[in-house]
């Protein structure tokens, strides 16, 4: 891939003198900045802009290893062909015309990467932006030029970022505005060739790149692309488009890409320890701020110290942090003696610290510094969140020595800013330089310092992922032959039990008197099913009977069983559980992620709560923990009102063998436990269906 | 009021020559713009900024109707006395140095206030900022005088902020970033006297105001500011400080004011039609907003189309649709007819339009205006969100035609602006001016875009909120005598009985025999309660017997209750109900609100869902259907799984009957019902525990 990145000479096939045309932008581009050799293509000039002009790739001495290409899209697979035979390894297809315009582009698109294929050559696009790579001043793009006024502020945020347009935006508007430094911006369109995963994995591995950033709308790979970011050791930012239903119907209509749903793709994220972002500012929000702190200590926590000239602003600011999963930090004594320095006597200093007292008594800086050197030192205190202003009131602090005394402490230091527009941008600038990330709205700054803060714990306490390996040889084969259907419950469980998940024990019962010795059995109150093929809706049905005391009861609900039963199935007699705690445990097969485990609350709390979380087999138990550990409601697992707690480690080994099984045997397509109920805070299942 | 903000004459105490002092900006302040007279006060000097000073107020001519106080706190109130003796009716403190630092600070407060009181002046402040008045220029302020450099844009918002420096750094910030005209700005602090609900009363009946946005830590008078919101007929929003636990604790340490609990003032707020934000830009951006689009006609839905240079952003647009209670709207047949003009042959624009295609063919300028004449037209679009970018790529769109369309078809506009810094602030610029709100993030966009069609729907479709006479003249008044205590289950069920609650029918039993004759009347199963003084935790006590199925069981349970109760108490027995969906409902005393109805859902929901809503009483019947509307599991109330839906009349008519109870029973402190139980529809009591 390096060639993408790194060409060591580079043809623009499209190039053209007129100024207005992208091919002349890329060519204008290229030379602000780019110190290999460049060879324009274009039968119609001899030079443009002072480089020598080939009329095809064919004619473009050595060396040549990047195809950056801007010609009609009809034109490309030519050009694709011409780079097989001049054995050019990449081609950067910055022309549309392609799979987003619909049959007739999908055909193109398909042809072009055929002969790609066959000839060997790699491509990037095509109906995209290219790279621009700020730190190496590399810009393969037809952004606009206007890019090198905007500062190409350097950085070590990587951006991969699906549509076009967006990946020029977003480069003007965050460099411009100077709130982010930026290394290698890839947009890549309709990824026809190199995808996500390709130059995910290239990135992790580059020196210049801490922190990566992904704006996707589809996932090509779903296992590569989790196994890359579970093993990456650099943090991953992505904001998926297409997440909600409206936003799904959006998306397919918008690309050929499939949107996946939101929460499998969450679940999967969280499982990788990817950093989930909704909005392109919240994307780079999390980025430059996981850049600004890239080596927190381990045992940080996430006590917050507040410190304002607003106490307005610290009460607000301290609403927020519950949300962020934050906590305020409680000063030590020493801290609170330390501060009656800098604050007049009739003040008893706490957090939030009030910092006007101590500015009209000792000026600004005074307040700012020494507060913060307390604070900072205080090991109660995992973070400092600083109100600033600047423009007017005397109130702008000395930003470099605050900047010191976090990075000395190496505790993170946020700011929020607000003041006048060109002192704010100034300031912003100032907090760039010093890797102090500054906020003008309280809530975002919270929202970010809590990822920060919970990226790094994670960091520091990774899930245990070793996938153990689980033998399910037993399920019967023959039965998962055949068409698509649904198994009946004694088949479903039957494979569950096969798979080592406990089910509810039942017997068969074919006469009433069956019935009765199966009753005995078990003990009192008994439940009564009927099994009927493709029946899913049992209760509807009236195939459940539950709470059955007696004899009597029993024989009178046999009969209108069997009525109801009819020819087509048989009845089952299962123990009556005691109440408890009902979950929903299942299988899907997702399109991007493939087999995934869901764990949700059952029962009553399904509509009221829909809490449910997602994981991509095979899961460890640590994921299986961890997908445990994402439900909302742990209140009701640890032990709702006196109740035994979930043993979460039961819980978790089914989670891990029904993963297990979805990977083993892919003629299962989906399985449902529902309900899954708690007895003695061990799972059971009382109903399930297995769909092939 | 009006001499605080059109005083005819104006006195400043404390005015000084020193232009580093505050004393000094407020004269350099009030010269800029107030056109009455202005009489410095300082016995130091014989003019100030070429004004005639006045040794004291005494000396000074008529007329005077507004001190602006700025010395040492100690002298206010021989300041005041001598407002009272001159008959000045309005004095404006900004010193500081009051209730705000601890026991002396608030014992000055009371002295000063006690002053005014007598003397018939009416006290701002003290500890804030006064007033700015953009419109007629006015600023009685000591807020740092580049305010007149930042814009002074003047608008029809108009603010009420509790903290001080909040006020002034607000006034910069907003008004330097071009985002926000504004009208009166009042800096309230202390609230001695003049409290947020005078300046709300003044505010609404202000034709100069269009929107009022607050910032409070304290509502000094709950059920005035709520029947002034109910009353008021422009849009209120309010950022409440102190909301979370970590917030009040913050507000009590920093004020000496009470946070109220947020789930009570968040409830207090909705019933009021209150625009509730949680963030200081929020806070501006709903003010804004409103202000903006003050005249949306009736029949406005919630169908939002996206206009988008970028597929992208218009998926991420789509997503967050929902979360704002909006809906994608679908586009008219002759809509997609029209647009095929615009867009090349082979794309079929849908919602979100990619105007990308469009742009290419036909430019920026017809792409945009010809798409907006579309979607303004479709019956089936409520609103448009356009994404813009200005800086590069000649995408720059023409704003003032697109207000035009919007304006005309009295539709909202909203835009998505992101590109190069200065162009993005001339763009926020010109759409302040052209009334079209301009965000620079998706997210915070769509969020103001549902609260403004939202506020828009509620206001066109009012609340009934006319309170019935409720009569609960029946209530037992000697047994609300005495000190504080909890009633037994029996005696708090009797009241909620003749305050017309429906309640578990019940029998007192002093014998098995007798509980057996009961059990006959009701029918099996039934319920045997033991009822202790004081016990409040029943079933954890073995208080309650649930499910009894005969005689046998009974008379043993009885017996077994009989020790338990030992000569403390008596037993009850009821009729064991169906199982059902179990509510709270409850009653409780705010310190900000008085009294105020709870509604809740009980049994396991209660801590997995803690939902639950809050009304100040007296309720109307119209007040209670939206406090249970506003619960979030409107889904279980509708009838779960097949049973019945609630009847919202009957509930709302005991929350209607509850705050009635409340009202008129300043004794009953607190009334807990748990469980209500929902029996084919129909609520009933099962338990309730009166506190006294």
């Amino acid at each position: 891939m390096d060639y993408f990145f790194n060409p060591k000479g580079l043809a623009v096939v499209g190039a053209t003198a007129n100024p207005k045309k992208g091919g002349n932008i890329i060519i204008a581009n290229l030379l602000k900045g780019y110190t290999g050799r460049i060879y324009p293509v274009n039968p119609r000039y001899d030079t443009i802009e002072g480089l020598t002009c080939y009329p095809s790739l064919r004619a473009v001495p050595d060396p040549v290893d990047l195809a950056v290409v801007f010609v009609g899209a009809e034109m490309v697979p030519q050009v694709i062909r011409d780079c097989a035979v001049r054995g050019i390894p990449g081609a950067m297809i910055e022309s549309a015309g392609f799979a987003e315009i619909g049959a007739e582009g999908v055909a193109l698109q398909q042809e072009t990467a055929r002969i790609a294929g066959e000839g060997g050559v790699r491509l990037w696009g095509p109906n995209c932006m290219g790279l621009v790579d700020v730190k190496n001043r590399r810009v393969f793009s037809t952004v606009t030029s206007s890019i090198w006024e905007q500062g190409m502020i350097p950085g070590k945020v990587a951006l991969i970022v699906q549509s076009g347009m967006l990946a020029g935006a977003f480069l003007i508007d965050v460099m411009s505005h100077g709130v982010m430094g930026m290394g290698k911006a890839c947009s890549i369109g309709n990824k026809m060739d190199v995808a996500e995963c390709d130059l995910l994995e290239y990135l992790l591995a580059d020196p210049d790149t801490g922190v990566i950033g992904l704006y996707l709308e589809s996932i090509v790979d779903g296992p590569r692309f989790i196994s890359l970011c579970k093993a990456a050791n650099k943090p991953i930012v992505v904001l998926k488009g297409g997440k909600s239903d409206e936003g799904a119907a959006a998306a397919v209509s918008h690309t050929a890409s499939m949107a996946g749903d939101g929460a499998v793709v969450s679940g999967a994220f969280r499982q990788a320890g990817v950093v989930e972002a909704d909005d392109f500012y919240q994307m780079m929000d999390y980025c430059r701020v996981l850049e600004a702190f890239d080596d927190l200590p381990s045992g940080l926590g996430n006590r917050v110290a507040i410190m304002t000239y607003s106490g307005g602003a610290g009460i607000v600011s301290a609403d927020f942090l519950v949300d962020s999963q934050l906590a305020m930090a409680t000063l030590s004594r020493e801290s609170l003696t330390r501060l009656e320095d800098v604050f007049p006597s009739w003040m008893a200093p706490g957090n939030p610290v009030d910092l006007w007292p101590g500015i009209l008594l000792n000026g600004t800086h005074k307040a700012y510094n020494e507060t913060l050197a307390v604070l900072m030192a205080d090991p109660g205190v995992d973070a400092v969140f600083a109100h600033c202003f600047v423009g007017g009131f005397d109130l702008e602090p000395q930003l470099d020595i605050m900047a010191g005394l976090s990075h000395s402490a190496r505790k993170p230091l946020f700011c929020w800013i607000s003041g006048e527009r060109n002192a704010v941008s100034r300031f912003q600038r100032q907090a760039l330089d010093l890797k102090i990330p500054a906020f003008r709205e309280v809530k975002r700054a919270v929202d970010c310092l809590g990822k920060l803060l919970a990226y790094h714990r994670r960091r520091h306490q990774p899930v245990d992922d070793r996938i153990q390996d689980i033998q399910i040889q037993t399920v019967p084969l023959d039965r998962l032959s055949g068409g698509p259907r649904v198994l009946d419950e004694r088949a479903s469980k039957s494979i569950l039990k096969r798979a080592g998940i406990p089910v509810v024990e039942e017997i068969r019962v074919m006469s009433p008197a069956e019935a009765d010795k199966a009753a005995d059995r078990f003990g009192w109150p008994v439940v009564l099913k009927g099994v009927v093929p493709g029946a899913v809706h049992k209760t509807e049905a009236g195939l459940v009977v539950m709470n059955i005391h007696g004899r009597e009861t029993l024989h009178r609900e046999f009969e209108g069983m069997a009525l109801r039963v009819g020819q087509r199935g048989g009845m089952l007699l299962q123990p009556q559980l005691p109440a408890g705690l009902e979950l929903i445990v299942g299988l899907i097969r997702d399109p991007q992620f493939g087999p995934c485990v869901m764990c949700g609350l059952g029962g009553i709390l399904t509509e009221a709560l829909n809490d449910r979380a997602f994981a991509v087999a095979p899961l460890s138990h640590g994921d299986a923990l961890a997908l445990i550990g994402r439900l909302k409601s742990q209140q009701l697992l640890d032990g709702f009102r006196g109740a035994t707690a979930l043993d979460r480690d039961a819980l978790a080994d089914v989670l891990v063998r029904l993963g297990a099984l979805g990977v083993a045997y892919p003629a299962v397509r989906e399985v449902d436990i529902n309900p899954f109920i708690v007895v003695e805070g061990r799972p059971v299942a009382v109903d399930a269906a297995v769909m092939l």
